[in-house]
Order: structure tokens, then C-alpha cells, then sequence
């Protein structure tokens, strides 16, 4: 593991490193947020999910997530969101390839070489973060649009895994959107059969979710219609999944919807993470 | 004036707007942010003023000041930093022409006709925001690096424009640095005695500050040696002006450093502005 740069933030440490990911068999970087409160020992740990064209950067930068974290005394991990480099595949259009890996383990051709993005966050980069941090064995994970689908989607896949959950504006039921079925086809194959294991709507109702979730969505969302929102509460209602929706009115997809929301996520997670 | 974008961000408005400007001869871009008390009617108004290479667009993205301006119920306008376009001078380096103008009037040529960033701070886009957005006649000044450096000396050139000022690692001597005798010569000629309007050390006691001004700098500031924070320490002491040093262990020149410690500086601003 290399370290890029150190830079001291609200008491702690933002740091961004790079290792060589075995699944993703490339280089890949990814930011930790460690809170004051990790030099007294490890502590709860929030995974944050980008989304589509986002590198580990964006949230790190504009999220504005660091104050809460070290108010509230945990970690922050901000993962790429897909591997990267010359030798990996890649596509002209801004949704699909490298910026937009949609945190699943591909098996097609020419994807399936380096995009295993499921493994790498729920196992690789968890494992590595875990040994080389004072990070403790209590996670969390959100995410903003594609890092909303991840972060349900990963959450539900593995139980225990994440012991809190919460999305922004997470693409809800990519099964049935522009945003999901040019990529599980493309990474998973044609049979739609395959593409439900990621898919959070349809997740919900197979395999449900233990805890509680809290999901903000931005009621002028520019994405609104590809996010498809409604499929997702109407799964929550349907499972009597304990959950907080709430459509925030004036709200687009922005950074600035997910920093104005940003500490009651993280103020949520670390009240469970912390309990 | 033209609307670029408008964001909804803690219950109030981020926006970004460009206008053609008099005074730099060139169209301009700006950011307001306006909390949700300005719905009642106006409110004081802090302005950040940018460092080198930034435009109006990095605090407004990356220092999370807009929580804090929503929680005091000021707006912030962040300008640019210098004219720009493609017949505005320029020179490759990166701390000389656009992206950089320093906050003053240049006399010298290329730079004359368009770079006078202090005219436009100071007059041309005061009076443009002051008519067009719900904001008072109480105005605070704060900036970071260069931007440090035109909020100091703009406050003391133009008494009474500004009731409160602070500034986060300012360039705090430019007439002695490296940061400063070259901008200063190539925009306002090789008369040195002409720099000194433009140097918060010197100028606080030539014309003093009425008020109390709030400094934060990082002790592991990797431009310590530039900025010459020690000037202006000397300068506050000798002139017993009011104020607040404060020398942050562990902090750099970052972004971090500024989100750090905004909450602290939005602050201030907002107990003297609303008094």
C-alpha cells in the first residue's frame, strides 16, 4: 500500500493511498477519513459509495462528510468506482466502463478481467482497510446514485457484513432503468435472471434487510426518472422493511444535496455502528 | 447578469451567475450562496476571496461554508480571482495574470486593462450583488492564501466598506516574498513604494484596522515561508490592533485546513455583522 497524501482535517486524518487490488488485477486508490478519536484505538468504520464518472475523490472533496465524522468518531472509506488504467476495458459513453463498474462481479467479456468491483469492496479493500487502519470491525456503508445501488445491494448480499445502511438517491431498481440494464447486460450477460442479485428493489423482496435504512432523495432530482425512487419505497412498505424516506422538496442530485443531508447519515450510522 | 446554475444547498440557494464587468472589461463569473433567512429579507453578506489558480468555483465546492451560512443566516459571495478570457493577458506561470490578480488595480501593460480585481471587489460587484440578491449593508471580508491577502487589505484601504474580517493563511507581507514583489512589480510597475498599499503587515500600521480580525494559520503550512506570517504577528502586536492569531498544529495549506476552521470564521463574521 502506497501512500499518496496525508492531510490533517477537523482534528484527523484524510488520507488517500493506492494498493494492488488481486480481483481488480490493477492499481486502484481509494481515500480513509480517520477521526481524532482513532489514535485512542479503532473505531466504527462508513463505506461511501460514489457514483457514475466519481473516482474516490469527489465525495472526499465536496461531501463535506469529515466534520461529522470526527464529531461523531468514526471512519469514512471513499473506494473508486471502478478499476482504472490503459489496460482496462473501457467504453466512450459516460455510464458504462471505468468510472461506472456499478459495484458488481463481471463475467463478460472484456469487463470480467478487471471489473470485480462487489468483491473488492465487500472483501478486498474491506480486509485491507481493516488490518492497516484503527478501524474495528463494526461497518456501515452509503452511497450517493450508483454508490446508493451499491451500498443497498452490497448490504443485503451480505448479511453481517454492514451493520448500517443508508443511500442517497440511490438508482433503486437498475433491473427496470437506462441506468442498470445497458450495464448488468453488458458486465452480467443477457440473461435478466442474473441482474436481480443487484438490483435493490428486487433485493428487498428476496432477501430483505435486517436493520433500518434511511434513503433521502432529492424531490427535483434532474435523475428522478432513471433513479426510479418509487419502486424502492414500494418494496420498503412491502417487506415492512423499518425504514426513513424522505423526499427532500428543492433538492437536485448534486454534492450540495448530499452535504446538506450528510450528517444525519453519518450521525444515523455511527448511533448504530456505536450501540 | 446571467443565471449559470442554481443548487438548493441547506435550505438555501447556491448559485452561480455571470455578468459583463466595467471595471475588468471582460464577462465575469461569480458564486452567491444565500441562506434560507434571506427569504425573510436581507442579510449581512461575508465575502471569500480565492487563492492562486482558483476560481469562484473551489471554496464553493470544497470548503462546506455553506453549512455554516445557513446556521448564522449570512450569505457568502465567492468572486473570482482574476479576469479571464482569451484576450485578458496571461502568463504560463501559474501565480501571474489570470487566476491570479492579487485584489489590486494594475497600471502596468498587458495587465491594465482588464486586471482590477480591486475596483471589481471592492465597488463594481458589491453594489451588483447588493442590488440583485437579498443581501444588507453589513459586509464582512475573509479570503485563503492570495485571497487572505485582498481581504486584509481591502478591509483596511477602504474603512468602513467591511465591519468584520478574518483571513485563513493569508499572504501577509508580499512586498518581502517571492509571493508578491513579482505580481506587484509586473502590475503595478518597478516603484516599490507603490507596493506598499498592497501589504496587510505594512498597511495595518500605516492605516490600521478599527476592528478585531480573527487569523488562522496551519504550523505545517507548506507555503509557511512565503505567506510570512510573522510580519503580520509583529504587526498586530506593535499596533495593539484586536485579534485572534491562532497557529493550527498539524495543519497545511489544504482545503482541509480552510473547512477546518470555517465554521469558526463564518462565525465570527455573523456575531459581528448581526450586532
Amino acid at each position: 500500500m502506497k501512500t499518496i497524501s496525508e492531510n490533517k482535517a477537523f482534528g484527523g486524518i484524510q488520507g488517500v493511498y493506492s494498493h494492488m487490488s488481486d480481483v481488480c488485477d490493477c492499481e486502484m486508490t481509494f481515500a480513509v477519513y480517520l477521526p481524532p478519536q482513532a489514535v485512542a484505538g479503532p473505531v466504527p468504520c462508513l463505506w461511501y459509495l460514489s457514483g457514475l464518472t466519481c473516482t474516490h475523490e469527489n465525495a472526499m472533496t465536496k461531501a463535506g462528510l469529515q466534520a461529522h465524522a470526527a464529531e461523531f468518531g468514526i471512519a469514512i472509506v471513499f473506494p473508486d468506482t471502478s478499476p482504472r488504467g490503459d489496460e482496462v476495458a473501457n467504453d466512450e459513453a459516460y455510464d458504462l466502463g471505468q468510472g461506472a463498474g456499478f459495484y458488481v462481479n463481471a463475467t463478460q467479456a472484456p469487463w470480467s478481467s478487471h471489473f470485480q468491483m462487489e468483491a473488492y469492496i465487500a472483501s478486498e479493500l474491506r480486509d485491507l482497510v481493516t488490518e492497516k487502519f484503527a478501524i474495528s470491525v463494526h461497518h456501515g456503508i452509503t452511497g450517493h446514485s450508483m454508490g446508493g445501488h451499491g451500498a443497498l445491494t452490497l448490504a443485503m448480499k451480505y448479511p453481517g457484513h454492514y451493520q448500517s445502511l443508508s443511500a442517497f438517491a440511490p438508482i433503486a431498481n437498475p433491473t427496470q432503468s437506462d441506468w442498470g440494464t445497458k450495464q448488468l447486460e453488458a458486465y452480467l450477460g443477457p440473461d435478466a435472471g442474473a441482474w436481480d442479485a443487484h438490483d435493490a428493489a428486487v433485493l428487498l423482496k428476496e432477501k430483505g434487510w435486517a436493520g433500518d435504512v434511511l434513503i433521502d432523495q432529492g424531490a427535483d432530482d434532474q435523475f428522478y426518472d432513471l433513479l426510479k425512487p418509487e419502486a424502492l419505497v414500494k418494496a420498503l412498505v412491502e417487506t415492512k422493511t423499518a425504514h426513513s424516506y424522505r423526499l427532500q422538496s428543492g433538492y437536485d442530485h448534486s454534492y450540495y444535496f448530499v452535504s446538506t443531508f450528510g450528517r444525519d447519515h453519518v450521525k444515523w450510522h455511527a448511533e448504530r455502528l456505536k450501540a
